[in-house]
């Protein structure tokens, strides 16, 4: 065996290791009984014990010294785990097992807090997993900015610095629109029930016509929609709400684009570092184009018409032009995860700049309901009227994902670029759109992004998809068309 | 920190990925999607790498000789880890993973086989799984008996001939028995359907009535039902079938015994090998006891019978009686889970003696459905009509469970000791259960087996709990009033 093999093989190892970690996420989420979460927090920080003990097994330093690299795939397989090892090697193992405990424990905590709509009761274990992250990024950091060494882990290569200037540009012209937008008159409001068997019946046909694959994945039910794991086992949840059928579509086409991109990677990188998709802004790309630029554009949406006409009947919306803007509302709101194409990235720049402060410690856990508050007042023109519409509402701090939020808007960024390459490039797309089969898109997006997984960076990934250097523009011109 | 201390945080961990590698499994049994099934092989062998390498580190030696044994916990906790150390010791890593491999591979293949009644599908992966076993039974043995070997693992100190001796005195009776019960006249069969949904209400609310606490368990559906955890998240698994709602109801009940265990045990020994049942027997005796000797009891089903005219209206049964012998019916049949109390045992027993053929060599995997075929023709005198009613019907082969199926018969006779011990120290046993209220039963079982999982060996635990030597006497006896 060379180096490489060696190498690999425990690579392999360590991915399907990482993969199992995966799964108990996916456990806790969706069907872990409520009083295993202390046991839980200490069979995934075991877990994380074992995986970062590989992560920085010495054995790796000397296979990477002595493996060659023979082709792209081994080159972007070497330079992989090379910053995965690099990574590992600084950061304390005692640190590794106290931030998965700590972080699977926050979880719940911050669940019930924002049940309670009580900030103080999350406050404490907070502080003690900003703490913790604070002390990670510095390790990792060695002198460099804390909070892009934390970014790294979701965005390898980009810097906030980067990011700061492409989010000031979107910024203006997103309130701006958002004016426009909120000054338009009202689209009409669906009415009557939707049965959930009929809603999730739709949400596999339709995450069936955006290419998912059910003999490698599965839909369940979680409070919080998400996709997990790769290569044969990639999973989405979505939820349902009986006045509101749009939540489990919506949701499910966003969750099917992460997971048709892990399903699109090819095969022969299963199990290694190249056979996962590129970043969360790559994946962001995904979600978003196959939810927004796809899922809500007027062809598709005309179909959609008919299919739900046929599935629920009359529920109050008289044309496709209707539906149209009925499915593209932009209306006042709190929360995140329900915003609309014109206002979702003002949500995120929030929690950038916020995470940010709390990271680089400007932002103490005490004064971030506060600054939450007044920064949500300055931006969307009207105050937060209770904690879990406000700085309680996102999972993401509790499990200590700070550098996460920004990749949202990343992605964003990447799917409008992405949409004005496929345009070019398949000029019978609304056609296509209007019969509700996206399926030469489809075949669009896995040559260009999905098949490579993580054979390039991020960034690199994208240029070669589009061909050129990606940039806020064609996002801001899609939304400006659409929505002025 | 003391040796003893170091010692026992190293295990928690070890014993916290062993409840991963159980939440995997379960995984695959309930919700994994079929495409996963070869990438999941391979994340439970990287699992079982890590494992094995764990239970075979040489500090655990150096921890074993320094540590000091305070009092009969940490006595018991060094005596385990040490038995378990001792086996990993001896087994090569590499064969750890390849019979985790080839075992997750070998069960979809053998379903396959199963559904297309095709035995030669699965013999050469049932060759590949036993002469693996057999490898390991050697390696495991260093000279004495591999069957004994692998027989530990689940029922660490019995030994083949000892239990050959007990089951050579069952045998007989129980043949005797069955004629006599097979020629009384048949009990009345149950009329309608059963819809799915109140069986699965029906099962939840006898768990409860058994003690299964929901708080750190839940139940599912999957195709064979199983139990599966430790600690606070200790799961069970049932089926439907809208023409007999015995199935779900006394599968669930069954696998409620053996969840209740696992639940009772003290929690201060959560994730220490004393935090576990005992051995399989053991365990089996918890399982037969709540379906059998109180479940299938005469004052259990009078209540029963009322609870289920209530739920499912008129289905066919007159009275109490004629429901208790319904419950108990003694028919003819060729599957080991669907048989009754009598005949249980025999079908066990043809399992208990080819294993140890094909483990010792004398029996090789393309004459087993032969030896099958004539040994059941020989013991219930008619001829298996199908591989899927034959020597294909049991999964435990296939996952490589040579040792296993003993401790069923086993967990039967303990179940006799004590339930004749409970009935000694419980006069009143027959009102609680006329009532539907096993409480007290309950806190005897709590008391005397439960709460102190593994802190004796399996024997010394049933001899605690009973004040005695077990034997068969007890269940013959049971058996022998309830049937003839």
């Amino acid at each position: 065996m060379t180096a490489y093999d060696e190498l690999m093989a425990f690579q392999r190892q360590t991915e399907a290791l990482a993969q199992v970690a995966g799964r108990l996420s996916w456990d806790r989420e969706v069907v872990m009984p409520r009083g295993a979460a202390g046991q839980r927090s200490e069979e995934i920080a075991a877990l994380e014990t074992v995986l970062h003990a590989r992560r920085s097994d010495p054995r790796l330093g000397q296979w990477l010294e002595d493996a060659m690299a023979m082709d792209d795939v081994s080159h972007a397989n070497l330079r992989l785990i090379r910053r995965q090892y690099e990574r590992a090697i600084r950061l304390p193992a005692h640190l590794a097992a106290e931030l998965a405990r700590v972080t699977s424990l926050a979880q719940g905590i911050w669940a019930q807090a924002r049940a309670d709509e009580d900030v103080a009761a999350f406050l404490p274990i907070l502080s003690d997993v900003v703490r913790l992250r604070r002390e990670e990024g510095a390790a990792l950091a060695r002198g460099g900015d804390p909070y892009d060494a934390l970014l790294h882990d979701y965005e390898p290569g980009a810097t906030s610095a980067e990011l700061a200037q492409m989010f000031g540009a979107l910024r203006p012209r997103l309130v701006a629109l958002r004016e426009r937008a909120l000054a338009a008159p009202p689209a009409p409001e669906i009415t009557g029930t939707f049965p959930e068997g009929v809603q999730i019946a739709l949400a596999h046909e339709v995450a069936r016509i955006f290419g998912y694959d059910f003999d490698r994945g599965r839909i369940d039910k979680a409070v919080h929609p998400f996709s997990s794991g790769s290569g044969t086992d990639v999973r989405i949840t979505t939820r349902t709400d009986p006045a509101d059928p749009f939540n489990c579509l919506y949701s499910t086409i966003h969750e099917t684009g992460h997971a048709v991109y892990e399903q699109g990677i090819d095969s022969a990188h299963r199990l290694t570092p190249v056979g996962q998709g590129a970043s969360m802004g790559v994946h962001e790309s995904q979600s978003r184009i196959f939810e927004n630029q796809l899922g809500r554009s007027r062809p598709f949406t005309g179909w959609l018409y008919g299919r739900m006409r046929d599935l629920f009947g009359d529920f109050g919306v008289a044309s496709e032009d209707d539906f149209f803007r009925t499915v593209n509302r932009v209306g006042r709101g709190y929360i995140r995860t329900e915003a609309d194409e014109v206002q979702y990235n003002l949500h995120v720049l929030i929690r950038f700049d916020l995470e940010q402060a709390l990271m680089r410690g400007d932002l103490g856990v005490d004064d971030l309901e506060a600054a939450w508050n007044d920064r949500f007042l300055a931006d969307f023109g009207y105050a937060v009227d209770r904690p879990s519409h406000g700085c309680l509402q996102d999972v993401h701090w509790s499990v200590g994902l700070f550098g996460y939020f920004p990749t949202y808007s990343l992605g964003n960024v990447y799917a409008g670029c992405l949409h004005a390459a496929l345009r070019r490039d398949l000029p019978s797309l609304d056609e296509d759109l209007a019969r509700g089969d996206p399926a030469r898109a489809l075949q669009w997006l896995r040559a260009r992004v999905h098949r490579h997984g993580s054979l390039q960076d991020p960034r690199a990934t994208i240029i070669r998809a589009i061909g050129g250097e990606p940039d806020e523009g064609p996002l801001l011109a899609y939304l400006e068309e659409k929505f002025a």
